[in-house]
Order: structure tokens, then sequence, then C-alpha cells
């Protein structure tokens, strides 16, 4: 809340000239809704007053707006595929200071150890990164992933002043069938006071209120404004996301008033590192919401000061004495275009660059841990039988949940083959953890596939290899190509390699 | 936030009738801001479900509002001049169910026995009681009080489960000036993770920004919008007080917006029994607010879960599975006229009336400390020396800050005298707590006093004796007949004791 030194109380009486002092600023006050012009004094990476104030260093803003540095309310440092330092040095330039990240994916291949990976990397970034722990590792008792986290290995965690929760808890029937390691999980956030994250896409009624009632507080899988509303009546906090596969939150806008609006929060989820170079972070956020008729002012509450007592971050996410000054300067509330911004009250990015060195962490990465069985030909044949007809995976468009779909598909000597034609592709998971030789094969809709085949490493929850192809040729030749790589995305088309991108 | 009991999962999923199902209710939801028809399912003092239930009891609402028991976030027992039970059994039947008391003033009196004893009397109340400890025992060094609590007075009830924080911090200076007596606490109640209440009539600026940078988070002294906007902006939480000497909540409606309304809050700070019983508790607040236009939604947030969540009292202040069962059964929401009041799951009062009984607590009255030096005549004498004029405490209506004026008065033998046609009285305040004989005299104007004199033990903060009077003698009879008493209040006239009101 703040800090007991006698010298910031003399900065914010005056008494003494705070350290920096930024003149003529435009305020956006997210606590008391208003606009107005004020001096930021700023000390010790704390805000120590706003009104009229002198400071060692002056900086002149000339009637620039200036808003609380941007917090997303949850993503995953994995899908933006590059390590934590390279993330800060993206978002900070576009006006995020502050991340709650959920190592759901790196502890589903490393366990543990890819928690404490994360936290060590992002000690001393200039960009504030908090952490909720990954509750369902694997996400299902069905899964062949990496590791398993036990409620006796999240414990350890709870401590840590980074960590503010149990992260997205999508093991919903585990919470309603009361299994015992789930609910040992629930209570060790409770009895630590800390948040339980939900993630219940599709639960309604009794099932959303008995989940509930165990304890969860928010929900970030929403994709209608029925579904967001319901958990806003149950007391959840609803996360609208906009991440890169999956968009939602102008779906969920209907569902957000001037009574609810400060339940609601900004969250990424899952950003590809394409969109947040081109399309932006929260910013990008902030320019569909202000579009859609938004104000300016409450936009900005959901991604600062109501994500900051969502977490019970209390010193984050507004512009008074006591918070840490994490600040945003723009030009204007509609492109969100930083001029500056701060963070711990320094100058992290000037005019979309950055301006400071991010510091490389000495963590050692977990490391490459891709061990898979070899694949035979065979294992990629789906025997049609007598059939004409097969059960499709059905893809809709930037969501994440799909269609069950009987369809007709060619059958090429007795078995199932992708077709161009009808949009459907040949779809394998093979296991890459422990060679266990487990491999699925199945038909899927929509992809958009006309030839060749595209292997990933990258498939949550389990990091499984995955591969989607409209030959059997091209699809092994792509899934070994990534198993070479130690894990990845690989991209092939009449029998050659077109493109690959090492993950490890 | 929510118990972890296969049978409550049972309830809330319908798989077994929870034990009290309230049918038929219009749900006045303030955490989604609508208002529409569901069952309410509770058990174990604990709402498991809203929608559709069946119950082991079913209640009929016949569409009847249900909204959250209402929660008082600032009060002063001692201002109702009676014990917590009988305290209970006034507020319950008008739906407060949960208040935030500070015994700053029996603290006064008494030291820590004080606080114990309203620890213990509150222990099974059907009423929910919470505690902020009082901050400043004496309110400043210059008082002549009962006892003196420090920061290691304070530091073993800050880990009971129903204190909340610290109270009233109304050693301004003394924050400001880092007496480490006063930050001693702050920085007990900040170890803790306990909020700050704050107490700053009068200031601004940069002092009220240093004020807010030590941790303090709230303000129910504020009596034009100005200052109630000026602490919006600190991150403050604006506490609206309507007590009986001082009404402010009108006052400070403008500064209550839709942006900054989640940081307002309800409080009756000094509410008198006649007022209580007469015109209500916060009932009366909501009937006042809906009455100036204030829309019944955001009034009873106000009243409700805002409260709750700046207490950190995750699980009050509103309808959703995992909330305690604290719910007001009312036919409207512009009189607040509650038809039943249900308290931890347990029908508490119906149409205005108690229908349970309030267990008389074991605790032991700390008794009557009343040690006041006999008073003389000549102490009550002001020499007028040579001059006509003298200065004079100007009373305001409804307020608690006073004028210094300098009045022409009378002067008979030397001494400046009462005079009732210019409505000035005499006022004399004596030491009572270790028989020290200080005794302080001085003239008010304003009190409507046309003769007689009356005394009172009740006189914020120190509580010594107050008399004000027309008359020498008659405020001497008075003094005396409340010291007889142990304490209370005495009206005299005419050389006689009209009447008295023991309060030990």
């Amino acid at each position: 809340m703040a800090v007991d030194n006698g010298k910031m109380l003399a900065w914010a009486l005056g008494r003494e000239k705070a350290p920096l002092v930024l003149k003529n600023a435009k305020l956006v006050n997210v606590l008391s809704g208003e606009i107005y012009p004020a001096d930021i004094a700023i000390g010790e990476g704390v805000i120590v007053g706003v009104g009229e104030y002198a400071g060692e260093e002056e900086v002149d803003l000339a009637g620039r707006f200036v808003y609380p540095g941007l917090i997303d309310g949850h993503f995953h440092f994995e899908s933006s595929m590059v390590c934590p330092e390279e993330f800060a040095a993206a978002v900070l330039p576009r006006g995020t200071t502050t991340v709650i990240a959920d190592p759901h994916e790196l502890a589903n291949v490393w366990g543990a150890e890819g928690i404490r990976y994360f936290l060590e990397a992002t000690e001393n970034l200039p960009l504030n990164v908090f952490f909720t722990l990954p509750s369902c590792v694997p996400a299902t008792d069905l899964e062949d992933n990496g590791a398993r986290l036990e409620a006796e290995d999240l414990a350890p965690f709870f401590t840590h002043p980074r960590v503010l929760g149990l992260g997205e808890l999508m093991n919903v029937p585990g919470v309603l069938h009361r299994v015992p390691g789930v609910w040992a999980k629930i209570e060790e956030a409770r009895r630590h006071g800390k948040i339980i994250d939900g993630h219940a896409p599709g639960f309604t009624g009794k099932e959303l209120a008995a989940y509930r009632l165990a304890g969860v507080t928010s929900d970030h899988e929403c994709t209608s404004p029925e579904e967001g509303r319901e958990r806003l009546r149950l007391g959840m906090h609803l996360m609208l996301r906009e991440g890169s596969a999956t968009k939602n939150l102008l779906d969920l806008l209907p569902a957000v008033n001037r009574f609810n609006v400060s339940q609601c929060l900004l969250v990424t989820d899952d950003r590809h590192p394409d969109d947040l170079l081109e399309e932006g972070h929260l910013d990008h956020m902030l320019r569909l919401l202000v579009s859609h008729r938004v104000d300016p002012v409450s936009a900005l509450q959901m991604a600062t000061i109501n994500t900051a007592r969502y977490f019970k971050l209390w010193n984050y996410g507004a512009i008074a004495p006591g918070y840490q000054a994490d600040l945003v300067v723009a030009e204007d509330l509609t492109n969100f275009k930083p001029y500056a911004v701060y963070a711990k009250g320094r100058l992290v990015a000037s005019r979309g660059e950055l301006v400071v060195p991010i510091p490389r962490s000495q963590a050692p990465l977990p490391g490459t841990r891709f061990e898979m069985a070899p694949l035979r030909p065979e294992q990629l044949k789906i025997p049609a039988g007598n059939s004409r007809r097969a059960w499709v995976i059905g893809l809709l468009p930037h969501q994440i949940v799909t269609k069950k779909l009987l369809l007709e598909v060619p059958v090429v000597n007795g078995c199932f083959e992708a077709s161009a034609e009808a949009d459907i592709a040949k779809l394998l998971v093979a296991e890459r953890h422990h060679r266990t030789g487990t491999v699925g094969v199945g038909l899927v809709q929509g992809f958009g596939l006309k030839e060749g085949a595209i292997a990933s490493s990258v498939a949550h929850d389990s990091h499984n290899l995955v591969v989607v192809g409209m030959k059997d040729e091209d699809m092994l030749l792509a899934a070994e190509t990534v198993a070479r790589m130690g894990g990845g995305l690989a991209v092939v088309a009449g029998g050659e390699v077109r493109g690959t991108l090492a993950l490890p």
C-alpha cells in the first residue's frame, strides 16, 4: 500500500523535491472516473503525490493523457512463443506494465521445474510479472502429458510474493465430484487467502453454482453475453478475452453494465507473436472497446484497477499516492498509442521504442524434452470398415469449442482419406513426453488445408505432437522434422519441408 | 469464500434438497446489477444455489424483493447508548445484518479491556459484528482521557478473525510528522494485511496525499462534495455518513458517479437511540438516497457489496453461492421496510419484529469508572478582565466542525455570563478518569438552551464530563448528579434535577 519512509512523506508534503515529477499531465483517474490536469510526483518507484509538485527531475508532458500501466489478468507466456524477456520487450512499449501469467503449458511439459524457471526468469524484469499456479497438470486424467502437479507440489509456491492464486481450474468435473486431489489444491489456495481462477466453458445452472460455491471467482472462457451474465450474477469476475485463436471481447460486451463493470477485466490468454507485433496487446483491446462506444475510462478500468483489485494487488492499477508508478503517457484515448511508458517509476519506453535494456535472466531453460517413439506409416491409417461416413471434428472460426459431425468421407483402399474439396484433413496426435508410442488419428473439417501437412508440438494442454495433413507421407515428414528440432512447428508439402520454427 | 462440504455441493447441484429454499424471490443482484426472479437455496448458513431449487423447508416469497443484508461500514456501539445485544435487537428488524464497529469511546475510558468486552459481548449475536481497532486513544496527546493504547496493546487483537483493521486514524499530524507511536500502529496493521480507516476533516492537498501515502484508505469525515471527490481521487473509499449529530449523506451525493460508486459506502458513525427507533438505521439512508433519485441497486451496493469488499469480507454483501445467507425480504425498493430478515441463514425478524432470542453475553461489563475530583463553584467563573468581548465556540447545525467567534458577552461581577437572548451558554469540561481536577470553561453559541443545565459523560473522544448551562448552580448540580450515577446524562433547571439517564 505504501512505504514507511520519511523521505517519501517529505516528497508528498512538498517539503523536499521529489526525484521525478511529470508536469502538466492530463490525469485519467480510474478511481474517481475523472480526467483533469495534474503533476505526478514519483520517488522510489512509487507515486508520492498528485497535484502541483516540483521535482529534482521534471518532465513536461504538455497536457498529454496519463493513465495507469495496463494489466493483463490472464495469459500464457508460452503462447507468445518467446522467452519472458522478449515478451516484456514486446508489450512494455504498448503500455502493458503488469501481467498475471499461468505457466500451464510449460508445467504440462516440465512440472514444477517449469514454474521455477518462470519465477526466476521474471525476477528482475521491468515488467511486473505475477503468477497463478497451474491447477490442472495434466488437464484431465485422460491426458498423456509430461508431468503431474499435485497439491503438495504446488504448496511451496503459494508463499511466493508473486504467486497470486490457483490458475484456471479446468477440471470442472473434478471439482463437482469432489476428487480429493483437485480439492486439496482448492484448499491450499484458500488457506493462503489466494484467489482461484476458473475455466468452465459451457457449464451453467446448478453445476456452475456448485463450481462457484467451491470458491472459483473468475472465468475467461465465456463466449456469449448469456454465459458472461450468468457468471457475473454468481459473483465471478468476467475476464473478457481477446487472444489470437479465441476472440470473445466484442461478443461479451453486451453483458457489461455500469453496475458490474468493476467485476470485468481484460485478458489476452493466448496471444501469438505476429498478433502481438502487428495488432498489439491490451492496447489493441482498448482500441476495440472505444471503437465500440465504450467510454475510455470504463475501458481503462477494465485494464487496470479492476484487475489489480481482483488479484488483491492493492498498490497497482491507479495513479494516486502509494500506488506503484506504472504509467502510460498518450496523445489520445482512442489510439492508446503510448508516447512514453514508465514502469516502477522509470522510463522504459518512448514513442513505441524500448529505452532500457532488459536484463537476461540466468535462469536455465528447462531444456529440450522431446521423447517420441518413431511413427510408422500404418499408424496413420483410419480403416473405414463398411462405412462411407465418419465422425469428423468440426472447427468453428475463432472459437475453442468444436462440433461433432458425421460426414461422407472419401475411402481409398478401405481407409478414410483427406479431401481438399470437402475441406477435410487428417489429424494425428502422438505422445512425445515418455516414448509411450500412443497415437490417435482422426478427421477434421474446416482447417482450410489444400495440400501437404503441418506439425506442431505446441498443442494445448498436454503439448503432444499434433499433425494435420492431406497426405500421410507429408504428415510423417512433418512429424519427424519437429521431433528432430526437439519441438516446434514444421510445414511440409509435396514431400519437402517448406518451413520450420524450432521452439525448444 | 465457501465451505468444502460434500453436502453443500450436493445441495448446490440439486442432488439433495437444501435445508431451506426461499421460493419465488425477486432477487436484487448487487453483483450483476440486475433484478430477476429466482429461488435461493440455503444450507449451513450459506447460500448454496440461486435458480430453481427444492428445499426441505420452502418459504414462498410471492415475488417479493430480496436483497443482501445491510452492512454499516463504520459506527460506534457507544453512540447507541445501549449494549451490543440491544443494538442488535434494534437494527436486525431493519435489515442491518453486519456492522463494523470501532470501540473508540469505550477504549478511551477502559483501554484494551473495553475492546475485549466488545469482542466477547458480540461473539454469539445473530448480528455479524466486526471491529476496527481504535487507533487514537487518546485522540491527541493533548487529551485527558482514561487510557492509552499503544501499538503493542493493539497487536494481539489484529489476529482476531473479527478484527478487520485499524480504526479512524484521527491523529493526522501524528501521521504526517512521523510520530513513532502512530507509525508503529500503521505498520502493525499493514503487517497483518488489514485496512486503515481515516478521519481527516479539513485536510486537503499535499497533507492529504501524504496521509494516503501512509496507507489510509477511507474517510468518513467529509462534509462537502469537494472533500469527497478529493478523497476518491486519491483512492480512498468515501464513507457517506448519516449519523444523529452529523448528517452528510446528501451533501456528499454529488461526488458519487458511476465510475467511483464502487468506492462509496454508507456508514452511520454516531446514531442515537431515538433516531435508531424512529428514523431507522441503514434503511433510513437507503430511503433518503432513493428519494433523491439514486437508483436502488446503486444505493444497495453502497450498503452491501462495496462495504464488504472494502473490508475484505469476501463472503458477505451479495446473494450468490458461497456468500453468507444474510438476506432482507421487502415489498418494495423505496421504503426498504423488511418483510423478513435472515441472518446466517436463519429467520431473525419478521414484519419489523425480532423473532429470535438475542443471547445475553456473559462478558462482564468493564463496570463503572468515574473518578472526578469534586467541582468548586469558583472553577466555573470566566473572568472578563477589561474586555466586553470573548471568544465563543460557534456551533453549526448537524456539523461536527465549529466556528471561532469573537462576540459581545454580558459581564456580571467581572465575569462573563450566559445569555439566553444571544443564545450563549457556558461550557465546562471536567476530567473524570483520574481525579486530576483539571477543568476547562468557555462559552458556546447556538446551543439553544434557555435556562438550567445539561451534563453528559458522553463526550467524544475522551468522555470527560461536559456541562452546558445558563446558571452556575444548575451546572454544578447537573455535574454532581452524573458523577453520582457513575456516568450518564442529567438535566437540571431552577435548582432541580429534571431528568437523568444513567449510562454506566
